[in-house]
């Protein structure tokens, strides 16, 4: 049993092992997009079908040696990227039948997601997303407080007027970030608004000057704490060695003064 | 009198406290969000009703609570945010009566905003945001004039031409502020302008040359105050520490030298 | 004479002096804004008219005057703010007549930028805004020739598909500043090209790639310069200093073993 | 023959050569401005002809007098920019011929990119542009495979419902595009397609939401690295250039110190 568990874990560290999944990920891709042909796919339609299963099942394969080759089993399930891995691919054998087509065809292409599980500088870059996510939930739960608000006094004021963009609060959210991205704020929502009711240019005024004000703010945020971290990494370099070697050199004289004291005390006795 | 102020205190400080005025603050949201539904709200009218003026009742409470429980009692009013709390939630009291119905459902909706006043990391970041605005007051002067300034150019020169857009003086301020977030400024603004009067794209492109330019530049202001006070904030721990070590060490070796001047002297005589 | 020149030069710089000149030009920024009005301005024709003569004339002095306290007269013109405000001024009076009133109008809205040569945070803000626009240079320059390149391709693949934006050389550039403020470019420029001519779509979207690619990195290039100079400007202080100080220091102590060895070789004597 | 390599070798050097070329190209960009003009263009056809052959000869000779020049005649083909140049001239040639007259006029074109290879401060820009694309390079792969997934999903999903934007898998990467760059996302591509499946905004919304936080991270990354090359560079200057004063002078400390002790041990002796 240990030497299977060896085996395994040596063969999925071995860079051919991640170099045969990364290149049958990407001709998974390649399969997926020709599918949304519909003419060549229904000329494969066997071709597909078959492999599709060969690849879900080479998959399947690789999750397994993966797991088995983790030294305690339970360790696998502590890094995230290995679940989501196991998640892809057992949500494949899991969802089979007709009712989910559609769900199905989705989770397919969540497959080519596992590049970013398997090559290091993606999995990395995508860590450091994430990570900035945290730093932004104060601004964005303020942000959510003014769409709020916004959605309200919006569904309110407009439910009769235009009905496309503020029947319900939940279509007000979604008109409400169309405004702040900016897209046909004016031209499509607000004109047609004031042409019935020429006092609400406030309403859309305020929402965007509060809206691009506050993520602006958020960008300020980010930008000033990535300055400041890679600062801060790269502030012991060159002034701090040479710090170091000052220091170094005071204790040095500081010796050479010590010594000749004890000389000076010596001649005295 | 002096007891039922300091139990009052006591009790405004407690995290009970503050934690069930979050958790109605949060029910009073919601209420307000099922109350754009129309059917649902209709169909529960009475429990809506009672529900608001439960709410209203118990935040009036609430500040009746802090109110007391500051010790001078004018202190309350000299924190911007109780006076925003004292406000909203007074308001609610005034402006019973058929009369103000919108106007009383959008201030409701304000009581949402107590959600910053109440949570300290939200109300930290409003008044860290409220700070930068003084920064830009030049710049904002300057946007100010030139809007005026195209403002009045617009009108003089489109009002026969584009009514719905450059029609009166503050039509084409809101047209102005279109066209500085860029949304239909060519399309819907320009082009069928130009189709009349076809020298006039400088207008537009003067004036989205200058905005942007002069916003961009406000930006650049603000990320560079920015990084410049974290680095400013941040500089002292390393080098400084290292440079302390440096002075004390050499008022060290400056006592070993005038020790052994003593004892030189001392040798002489 | 040497009298009426150092009095004006006194009165021009004294403070009440310049605030009423705000003032003025303030009311004159609020009678063009009423002018617009047709309705009010067609009622007070006359008061409009005899306003508008008289704040000329005050500024005509208000030049005078500061010209005249200029000390070698001809200093005056070396300041371009000071000829800013003389050609607006001069401009009121020598475009009289029926045939520039458009001309005339815009000139004396232009009255209102003498706002910025007067109040110092704006005019020191504008010189600023200046200050950075030669160091763009070279990226304009880029920016202009990929327009230039782009506008001459449009034209010839165009002209006959979208006369309304491609169809002369001149129409193509206004069309690619309208592409690259991303504004309809696709739903009102592209779509209705791709539909004829489906092999398109390169020259767009290369066109925002790189147009979008090289005004972002104008915007990184002057956010660098700018946090650069403030660190430059910020650098000397807390570490300058410190290392000033231990520079001292060192003098001293070598000052204190000079004097001892001055002394040991007066005792080997 | 090294007398006509060296005789190349200065010419091509020589200021004026360089403002020669700078001068025709520019004469070769406002002639090819022109030329977009139907009238002016066939009214001067022979014009226009001969002078695009001229100018094609003069170039072809500048490209041969700075290959000639180049010491081993390979060099000249090692820089980048000279193949450029050369491909932009040898084209002009080869292709000349009935069939390929858009192709040769966009070529013809190109020939004003050759200013960037003359003007030195232009090439540099660009060197400089180009050298910060591979630091984007894992950034933009993970934006592939994003574009690809939601590629794939919102043709499986829209392929029926809106074919004119997602019919095929190129069509959806060109809609997703558009939608990136925010431009008519909602008005144009959204609303109709949520008005037959209302369910699918979040296709949209998740897509721009991840969009622009990836391209935003990109643009913070890329600011971030600048200015800390930025400090790295300027860093050297005023804290450095003190820190080794202070170490030549602990230097000399310690040689009195050490011309002190021999002192004292000849004194001993």
């Amino acid at each position: 049993m240990q030497s299977i568990r060896s085996r395994c874990s040596a063969l999925s560290e071995h860079p051919y092992f991640t170099n045969i999944i990364i290149g049958l990920i990407l001709l998974n891709a390649i399969l997926i997009g020709f599918e949304t042909y519909t003419g060549i796919y229904e000329r494969n339609l066997n071709l597909f079908t078959y492999a599709d299963q060969l690849l879900l099942w080479v998959f399947t394969i690789e999750i397994i040696i993966r797991l088995v080759g983790s030294r305690p089993l339970k360790s696998f399930f502590t890094e995230p990227w290995n679940i989501f891995d196991f998640l892809i691919v057992a949500s494949g054998h899991l969802l089979v039948g007709g009712h989910y087509v559609t769900v199905l065809r989705i989770l397919r292409v969540l497959r080519v997601l596992r590049a970013i599980s398997i090559i290091p500088s993606l999995r990395k870059m995508v860590n450091a997303l994430v990570a900035t996510i945290p730093s932004m939930g104060t601004i964005m739960l303020l942000l959510g407080i003014f769409f709020y608000i916004y959605g309200v006094i919006g569904t309110t004021m407009f439910k009769e007027i235009a009905p496309e963009y503020f029947g319900t609060l939940h279509a007000s959210f979604l008109t409400l970030f169309q405004v702040v991205t900016l897209e046909s704020w004016a031209s499509g929502v607000m004109r047609p608004i004031i042409a019935e009711s020429p006092s609400s240019w406030w309403f859309f005024v305020t929402f965007i000057l509060f809206g691009t004000f506050v993520i602006f703010n958020l960008f300020v945020g980010v930008v000033v704490t990535n300055v400041e971290e890679a600062n801060q990494a790269e502030n012991p370099s060159p002034t701090e060695i040479k710090l170091n070697q000052v220091q170094e050199e005071l204790e040095e004289i500081k010796q050479l003064l010590r010594d000749q004291q004890a000389v000076n005390r010596t001649k005295i006795k």
